[in-house]
């Protein structure tokens, strides 16, 4: 039997994660390079060739590709719904991902409209969380194996991952998250989430300050927030991260929870996102405040708040599209055309 | 024999623009009602909702799908050339319109990787338009007829049409177009286009000053504005836009110069874009002062500046996707989703 407050597992988590893998700088700068010769005026298709030189770098390969994108989606519960932070039942997180199983939900039809897959994982949905106000979310044993499952996750021949989430009461996990990493009032890094009404929205800061107090002592070190703070979903997506990033897999974020969950990582490592991209500004107000501490300017800007990984699937049809211009569009000598006179 | 002089082809389509078909209410309603039970926090999905009303309202369907997008690009070329207001010669219209016909542009590769049709129309590129500083650009003839051939490529069972171009020098006469509908000085309207550097763009601006003080007494309506100071991509943009209204199919304008060719109408009639949204913000400075006064917020805004149709290319991935979803997501009922407590 493993002592679940063993925390060796997460020790060799960190050392990971502040020993990552760079980008290919060969291949982007001969990305580049291709980018000055194509047939467009320099610098005429803006972000996308930042994009195409990015998909290069983090592919390793000067001509990237990508064919099989994917978006993942964890689901989780947490116990912290007992203090009456969100307007949906609990419940509702298993509904959720058996519309995703049947093709109901809108991610699926964004996954359908734009050829992208789709994977769903639950994450002990029947057993929540502890509730962050009283204990700790989860064990040092409970949060290494999930972060491990999240890694694993990233299999096959996907070329580029986009990141979801599923979990009643995560926007409240979030914002623990953040305010635990990165400081400030709870209020900084509370939003409506699903719906709150401003009354809602302080109950949930005031939850979120009261958890954050409690577990002061063992808020010291990213992945201990993680731990202690929690979230399953969390966890895993942060795991998927780097599991993406050891297989040269760029990654598409979602909104705010993903990009909490991705913040760990930043906050242990500060490239330990160069891999990702932002797919678009939630409309749930943490995230810009979020978003500036990463250094991230999202692809998309569509009032969406949604989750399911909703804003990173519509901007993967961007970052396809970068990766498309990158490897076929012809230069100015192989389309016989005259360059600026 | 026709008299080139006679304008009352462009009477009888100042009267059509006038008289344009209205949206469909009972379909938009429809499509917002199935919105209030579909298994999403209400206004979740932001933008996404209000498109998938509008494609629903536009075409006549509370179900609406997108199944054969279409990018239309129009290609032509403009006497104003020899003016010096453009970096490259103007050979490289046709050259670039064989790169489309070889797969090779950024629009043959975003179209690839979003699934959509690309059709290329050249306008008599070997018979550039008069050069408006002298003369006018067209004939009231040759705008009818080059009006009525953008009308009628709207034909088959295409759902959605991307409106792009190519021509050397068109951004010129899209900022002359502006100057003539709008008013304000030429340096409101001029930019740097292709690539001019700061001299360049003040030698634009002093063309479209004197080609529009020159043509003064010939731009007391729209149409003659568009004759005036053509361009035929202009002139066939405008009749696709009107082509698209009457078959039920909604448009996405693209940056600058498509955006001026629909202004012709707007000028005429301030629904006529009413089926239209605006792919993206361009890089070209004087299209967020047009949008301002078309009304338009873009969906996209990533600094693309290359025409072809590439921005509204990308964003009709984002309206295929809020089609799909107002079409195929579930509602809390048919999903067994339990709604707001």
């Amino acid at each position: 039997m493993t002592n679940p407050h063993d925390e060796s597992a997460l020790d060799e988590l960190r050392d990971l994660i502040r020993n990552l893998p760079g980008p290919d700088r060969e291949a982007e700068a001969a990305a580049r390079a291709r980018q000055q010769e194509q047939t467009k005026p320099q610098g005429s298709l803006g972000r996308l060739e930042e994009l195409g030189a990015w998909v290069a770098a983090w592919q390793g390969q000067s001509s990237p590709a990508i064919r099989q994108p994917m978006v993942v989606v964890y689901a989780g519960n947490h116990g912290v719904v007992a203090q009456n932070v969100a307007p949906y039942p609990q419940a509702v997180t298993a509904q959720m991902v058996a519309n995703f199983q049947n093709g109901g939900a809108a991610i699926n039809q964004i996954c359908e409209a734009l050829g992208l897959g789709l994977q769903v994982f639950e994450l002990g949905l029947e057993v929540p969380t502890g509730d962050i106000t009283e204990k700790a979310a989860m064990t040092a044993k409970e949060t290494a194996a999930t972060i491990v499952y999240g890694f694993e996750a990233v299999a096959g021949n996907i070329d580029l991952l986009c990141l979801g989430e599923m979990g009643i009461g995560n926007t409240t996990i979030a914002s623990a998250l953040c305010l635990a990493l990165f400081g400030g009032e709870a209020e900084d890094w509370v939003g409506p989430g699903t719906g709150l009404d401003p009354e809602g929205v302080r109950r949930k800061a005031e939850v979120v300050r009261r958890a954050v107090e409690f577990h002061r002592d063992a808020l010291d070190d990213p992945l201990r927030v993680l731990m202690t703070l929690g979230g399953r979903e969390f966890a895993a997506i942060a795991g998927a991260i780097l599991g993406a990033r050891m297989r040269q897999v760029p990654v598409v974020l979602d909104g705010f929870v993903v990009c909490a969950a991705a913040a760990v990582l930043h906050a242990i490592a500060s490239d330990a996102l160069d891999h990702c991209v932002v797919g678009h500004l939630s409309a749930e107000p943490a995230h810009a405040r979020l978003l500036e501490i990463l250094g991230k300017t999202p692809l998309l800007d569509l009032g969406m708040r949604l989750g399911e990984g909703t804003g990173a699937a519509l901007a993967a049809a961007i970052v396809k599209s970068a990766a498309e211009i990158q490897r076929g569009m012809a230069t100015f000598a192989e389309a016989g055309v005259s360059s600026k006179g």
